[in-house]
């Protein structure tokens, strides 16, 4: 497969064409919201909320686990004003496939005796979950005890469905 | 303001009616490709860049830094068949605006005498640069240098502008 990233000033041409005013937008998020989700490919989270160009912060990574992101939290609070978290993890998730030992023993098996991806490997926590609506539970728990988060945030927890595009509620 | 999440199954409603044949999607990223990008409000990386849902990873945190997201990438890269990154850092972004002590500062001020919340916040490195273009180069480099990343994996590294829309290659 060729390289995507040498379409990428064509695919760009059409949002460039129809920007409009999004150029005026300021940096604070206008709903004071951070949303954190998975990184699938098959979510987008802006159309799926109705979220705008300016709305909310968008946190993504594997699974949307909250623990990897405490860093992007803080700055998001203390700098940026936003008050509120809404965590969704979806069906059908990557991150339901494996157990705590797989991906250690699959990168090791692909650079044998290499004792240094050993050691850099062993030292990564995966954070594989074996049910979503618990993952999601356990997450908004972990972010409502928190020290470094701002006491009055307003924390949710959703569970996407890749098979419907519904969102609903779990915690 | 009223909390947001209280408008996600309303806002989600038009999503879910023009689902179309989307749950039929599988779970590998059919461009094999992650974006790594801002959680900024301002950036919407599918409309932008012109991807459909089904068609990369996408990870985003404060500033698109590619340290806090080795995890992700090991995942996407051993179990979902990824095999291209594009870091995209932005103009105007919010880590152009503080230092390396400033949270620190913020954080311990706003809880003045709390040791637990000092020394939580003193292990964070909240990774604040001063040039976006170098900024770029310098996560381009880590990736390529990543003992963990697949030797094979095309690495490019872009700007996007959040006063024109248009994304440009610096790596």
């Amino acid at each position: 497969m060729a390289p995507q990233h040498t379409e990428f000033v064509k695919r760009n041409e059409h949002y460039v064409s129809s920007f409009g005013d999004k150029g005026s937008l300021a940096m604070p998020p206008a709903k004071k919201l951070i949303v954190i989700t998975c990184m699938d490919a098959r979510l987008d989270p802006a159309a799926h909320l109705g979220l705008k160009e300016g709305d909310a912060h968008v946190i993504r990574n594997a699974g949307g686990m909250v623990k990897d992101e405490l860093r992007s939290i803080v700055i998001s609070q203390r700098l940026l004003g936003t008050r509120e978290i809404a965590v969704f993890h979806h069906t059908d998730c990557g991150m339901l496939t494996f157990g705590p030992s797989d991906l250690p023993a699959i990168v090791k098996a692909a650079a044998p005796g290499d004792a240094a991806v050993a050691a850099r490997v062993d030292a990564i926590d995966f954070l594989p979950f074996k049910d979503v609506e618990e993952s999601v539970k356990v997450d908004v728990a972990w972010l409502k005890s928190e020290p470094l988060l701002l006491p009055e945030t307003v924390v949710s927890g959703w569970i996407y469905d890749v098979k419907s595009g519904r969102v609903s509620q779990v915690a």
